[in-house]
């Protein structure tokens, strides 16, 4: 499969992008080269795609259903009832729709949580998008329930291989108030041993650290580190409870963390990210996610920039903070490293996801900064074309066989609400 | 004029809606009347259109020409030489765009203070939509400027007829640290007179703060009460510093807020609008507006809504606070109260501004309520038509004109900053 974008804008000025088989082999002023797809790029800007660092994505079956309630009777009230009347059909469709959802919003790549596995490793196989899918490994401390979990685990791993190149199996401990001592240290081991990546919620809420504290006598980050999960290959979601300590060992360990903004507000989770203590004071790699559509409630990660990178200038009292080229990089190229993705530029040799933003958009006028104008003045309708490892997912902002997805999602979703 | 909306989506049933001259005069199952011009309202939601509260609409011309910049830098090196270049020519071509960009987000208000008051009158008039426009009233201190100042609202105010029913004259004082007392004196004086609004940024820095302490000894709002100028016709925007004790004043005077959480945001104010004061204890109507392009950077109420919302939710750490039904009524209903508008609610004798909303727009499926997903999860696109004072400025998300509206302003735009 090779693929030609012809007279789109790079770095300001108008090229030709041949890709072979996901690879970028030309950058030029006018290739020659015969392609199996030509793309118009004119009046459009060329840019790597952007990678959701944390989702539950079949939660799109869940948006709208509730909001506005207090955290414990939402969850136990409306969320959780309905999670449990979930069937693995239920979730493909709200997972293919979230796919759907996130490459109309210009993500090629997430890193998801959630229930039924391999419902939604199908659902991203089937729409050509790139996932890091965990499991929800929850065990209330129960040993028997690690075990099964365990062995869930060890199944879904080995069944991955089937949906390569577009899944990637990752380990999901959900959080430190879920998941026995034991169990993390099985996650640990098998992480090690299999270099697989470990996906957790970390230091969300107040209650968390308290837990942590009341169980072990240690915050969340202290005793992951104690038991020895931290390591290059964790993903902490969250981290709004994160202090300055914590920061320092999550750093010492290169381990990784993603911000969620737009959930932490909706969910009033007390404390916003402490940017200036991963950022500034210890430099820890983080990216953005959107967090899933019963807490933000949109895939759109444009507009979580936008989020981040205002509650960075505001909680640090600083206007400079978190700029626009910044946030843009965190949401790709820093990215792409935390997931061990290759180099996320457009460069020759280079295999980064491409997506091509239409620079005719009202909110891209006068169009003094590109970064700027999609930062603070756009949203995921700009993105016009998306090119996933070489394959184009969407042209003109139009996804084959789009209709019959938001059909049966729909009717998927308001069966399982009326069960 | 006539206009009948066929077949739309009113509270959860299908109507035909039927609109004379802008006062709807029939809602049925099925309307049998000509009208001059029927829509179409398949799979969309009739809602009353939204209304900003605060903005400088030309301020379009400085999207992204100058961001993350500490504040003084900002408007000393950036913003204010280049609106000194300002002639109303640009001014005319910025405020056009706005107007455009506005419609695109189904605003068919807005409330405005910018320089060269005519040229943003015309384009409001222009446009079809309806400004409520007043100068930039600064005299510094200067008892010639104040005269001068006062000579200029007088000749607009005048003015103003011509552009009726579009166009309606405010009085724009720009703050207390800009504008004397003896000016506000007369603004105090000119409004109670002539029923004119006031429009007014009110406690939106802590240096705003200190400004009124040192010279007149008393918060902004007590030394507007002091004087008398704060009533139903005062409009105050921004708000963030208000206190316990400035809340109760503005109840006591029926004063009204406007609150712009994205721009507060960004330029790192350092407070959160005080939402549990304004609502829950003293209850003072308010709305919502972008505020200028410079500043947030896109006129799109439904992100502000959002932002609104969360930051509600966040600050008083309580998930139910400025519940997405609550939150949709502030933007319009709420709003026209605060403007004097007509009753802002689709009824038969009323005449509000309306929009239709596309339903078959991703982010509002599967479509559990309408309110959570406009405010939550969705943005301006959801926007299909747009009819202001029974006059259709937009249908399937074209508004007649726009390729060159948008063409001039981004020539304009560009001539400006290389002036």
């Amino acid at each position: 499969m090779t693929l030609l974008i012809q007279g789109v804008l790079l770095d300001g000025h108008k090229k030709d992008i041949y890709i072979n088989k996901g690879i970028i082999e030309e950058i030029s002023e006018r290739c020659t080269r015969n392609a199996d797809r030509i793309i118009n790029g004119k009046d459009k800007v060329a840019l790597p795609s952007l990678i959701n660092g944390h989702t539950h994505a079949a939660m799109t079956l869940l948006r709208g259903y509730a909001d506005d309630m207090p955290l414990k009777e939402w969850l136990e009230g409306k969320i959780w009832p309905l999670e449990n009347k979930m069937t693995a059909d239920d979730i493909y469709w709200g997972s293919k729709f979230a796919c759907l959802e996130m490459i109309k919003n210009g993500i090629t790549v997430f890193n998801d949580m959630y229930w039924f596995w391999e419902s939604t490793a199908k659902a991203v196989y089937d729409m050509g998008i790139r996932g890091f899918l965990s499991a929800v490994f929850i065990d209330m401390f129960d040993i028997k329930k690690s075990m099964e979990q365990i062995e869930y685990n060890i199944e879904i791993f080995e069944l991955s291989d089937k949906y390569r190149p577009n899944v990637t199996f990752t380990l999901g401990p959900h959080a430190i108030y879920t998941v026995s001592k034991e169990s993390l240290q099985w996650v640990r081991d098998f992480s090690e041993k299999h270099n697989i990546l470990v996906h957790m919620h970390l230091s969300e809420t107040d209650e968390e650290t308290r837990f942590s504290q009341d169980r072990y006598g240690l915050s969340p980050t202290e005793f992951l580190d104690d038991i020895g999960v931290l390591s290059n290959r964790f993903i902490g979601c969250h981290g709004c409870w994160l202090d300055d300590r914590d920061c320092g060992i999550l750093k010492r360990n290169s381990a990784k963390l993603v911000h969620m903004p737009v959930s932490n507000l909706k969910l009033s989770v007390g404390r916003l990210f402490p940017y200036r203590h991963i950022k500034n004071v210890h430099n820890v790699p983080f990216c953005f996610g959107t967090d899933g559509c019963a807490s933000n409630n949109h895939l759109d990660l444009i507009e979580t920039m936008k989020f981040a990178s205002l509650l960075a200038k505001f909680s640090t009292n600083d206007p400079t903070m978190l700029s626009a080229k910044e946030t843009f990089d965190i949401a790709t190229k820093a990215a792409a490293n935390i997931f061990f993705l290759p180099e996320w530029e457009i460069k020759i040799g280079n295999s980064p996801d491409i997506i091509l933003v239409d620079t005719k958009k009202l909110e891209l006028k006068p169009g003094f900064d590109i970064f700027s104008d999609i930062v603070y003045a756009s949203n995921g309708y700009i993105v016009d074309t998306v090119i996933c490892m070489g394959k184009v997912l969407m042209e003109d902002r139009y996804v084959p066989g789009e209709e019959d997805i938001i059909e049966e999602f729909s009717k998927t979703a308001h069966r399982l609400a009326t069960k």
